[in-house]
């Protein structure tokens, strides 16, 4: 884990290896308080530690009070070129601004929001993105560069130390995987500020996720990152789980039910996609990090189910077919858990499957004595 | 890049710097030909350039000169345990042999298996599964790790290599993400045979398919892994869309229309989500490597428009409310081309953009002279 500077987003922590934190971003006009504040609480329900939101004029600075007041996580201001909104956004109780001091007019205004930010302890996020990289260093780099995104950052950057402030986050975000991870990385190497890492501009939800997960995922199993954004076009929330999902897959969230089901193939005895389905729809209030795994057939079943705190395995073909087929609605299959020897169950092979979960999240829920 | 050997699966390279090949598997029963072929077909028709299906039993066999023969890609036998199913299926045409060389009953069946693969030149993958490892392993590591994986692994292939056979695809999968990735790492740095790359029993699309592409998204950056395999319960269709999206999210495939939107803000004049979602599905047959932007705003927008082949970006909250709203069907923006100014558009903005795509592809698909 690279070790960046640390502080916090109001009661949230970043950098310095504190756990990495879930951000997404209101796609509500930021005007209406009350559409506003009814999804921060939508993000903050699934997950969400920040709620970022478009601060663009006075009216928004007027809907703030509300929103913050109301929110049940710190909430960040997203402003261009007014420092008079990132200082009004403050005073009106955002916990961290994202504003690019380059961009807002020179650096008596850089101090004023600076000071502003220093006094009601609230980080800046300077947000580099490979559509805005300044001109002239598009020029020296021939193009958008991993190189070129950096500098830029650091530009800005340097205007806020040159004003005695430095709990900055720092983003480079591209739209391209290879670009956004090169990017990332050498930021990492360059400075010790926390990553708010993310993938920009990825697109619709499917293509998008998978463009996220792989450019976040990548550079968070190499250490890098400490909040993480996915950027989806259309609602937020799914940007928030696909977020969660990417942390719970590189083994850094585990407050949920990791649910582990094969691809089924010809051996496949059960009907795992409907069991599956229903073990993650059944299971989701479940905040216990514990493994459930739904297997076809005793050849990978097993195994896979034995390393779960619960798994179940389909009876194989024989004993599928005995038991009216693979898709029928009575199975037999053997459920597996760790350190026990395996045992034969049939009927309703998720019902079985789900109601053991549930004891075995409450006995992990137990406090220990 | 990782250098590997390199070898044919019909008449698809692998390894050695071959383009990484995406595949999947039936989860027909394979003794049904007619049912298994017509999967075979909606694999390849999606993208898929090998297909695997599990060969279990006698009537598998019977039924796979048919599927062998309507197949428009190699196919590769999965095969357990039976050294007699493996001889069987390639002496039908199969194109690659998936079989642990130590699971089959000694070494005169492995060297039956190996001289009737090196006789039709069908290469074998060796699968290891973090769910099947020897119990010897087990023991000696302690539990399931990257360096058992390798070993499990490297060990089946020693009966391969004693047996004067060398044409070898390797696959270590776990259900754990960092535990998939650690283990490839590894037996990247200690062997050249071409890898099988997933993460096995990935769940559920979703969730599965975040833990796929940071997996094997984060492989591939790395430049590990000759052939991709995502596995999701369900249908094997979305497997292979996967595959290829994480190839195309690493930059390792092009041949589709890359669509960059971005999340949407309280900044937002236009229909962003509808428009990108009628670009992607409008231009789905185009066959030709190009980025499609569709942004929001004018902060973001004309930078990353630019970068694309052709990007529309809206015209802001005040041409917006102009033109009668965010959500409006007439809406007002700028279409952006790569070295060209950018152009005032209203009305129709999914249309037009979408007919300046199609006339960029076939201008893009126009042999130069």
């Amino acid at each position: 884990m690279s070790h960046t500077r640390s502080f916090f987003i109001g009661k949230v922590p970043i950098g310095g290896g504190a756990p990495i934190s879930v951000q997404s971003m209101t796609n509500t006009d930021s005007r209406d308080a009350a559409a506003t504040l009814a999804q921060v609480k939508a993000l903050a329900a699934v997950g969400c530690d920040l709620v970022r939101l478009s601060v663009y004029d006075d009216a928004c600075l007027e809907a703030l009070p509300v929103i913050v007041d109301g929110s049940p996580v710190p909430l960040v201001a997203d402003i261009h070129y007014r420092a008079d909104l990132a200082v009004g956004a403050i005073e009106r109780g955002i916990a961290k601004v994202r504003i690019n001091p380059g961009n807002i007019g020179g650096m008596d205004k850089v101090r004023r929001v600076a000071d502003c930010a220093k006094a009601h302890h609230v980080p800046i996020r300077i947000g580099v993105n490979s559509g805005s990289i300044e001109k002239d260093i598009l020029a020296r780099e021939g193009g958008v560069t991993p190189r070129g995104m950096v500098d830029s950052a650091l530009a800005h950057a340097r205007l806020l130390e040159k004003a005695g402030f430095e709990d900055i986050v720092l983003s480079l975000k591209a739209s391209s995987v290879p670009l956004t991870v090169a990017a990332y990385e050498l930021a990492d190497r360059e400075t010790d500020y926390p990553l708010h890492v993310g993938v920009t501009e990825a697109g619709l939800p499917g293509a998008g996720n998978i463009k996220s997960a792989v450019g976040i995922g990548a550079l968070l199993l190499r250490g890098i990152g400490d909040t993480v954004r996915v950027s989806l076009t259309g609602s937020p929330i799914p940007e928030a789980q696909a977020a969660i999902d990417i942390l719970q897959a590189v083994g850094l969230r585990k407050a949920y039910v990791n649910v582990v089901s094969c691809p089924t193939c010809g051996r496949t005895g059960i009907d795992v996609a409907a069991i599956a389905q229903r073990v993650q729809e059944e299971l989701k209030d479940v905040r216990v990090p514990m493994t459930v795994a739904v297997m076809g057939c005793v050849v990978n079943g097993p195994g896979e189910a034995r390393e779960a705190d619960v798994g179940l395995a389909g009876g194989g073909l024989s004993a599928a077919a005995e038991a009216g087929g693979a898709g029928g609605s009575y199975a037999v299959g053997a459920l597996f858990e760790k350190g026990k020897a395996p045992m034969k169950v049939e009927g309703d092979l998720a019902g079985i499957l789900i109601a053991r979960a549930r004891e075995i999240a409450a006995e992990k829920q137990k406090p220990k004595g």
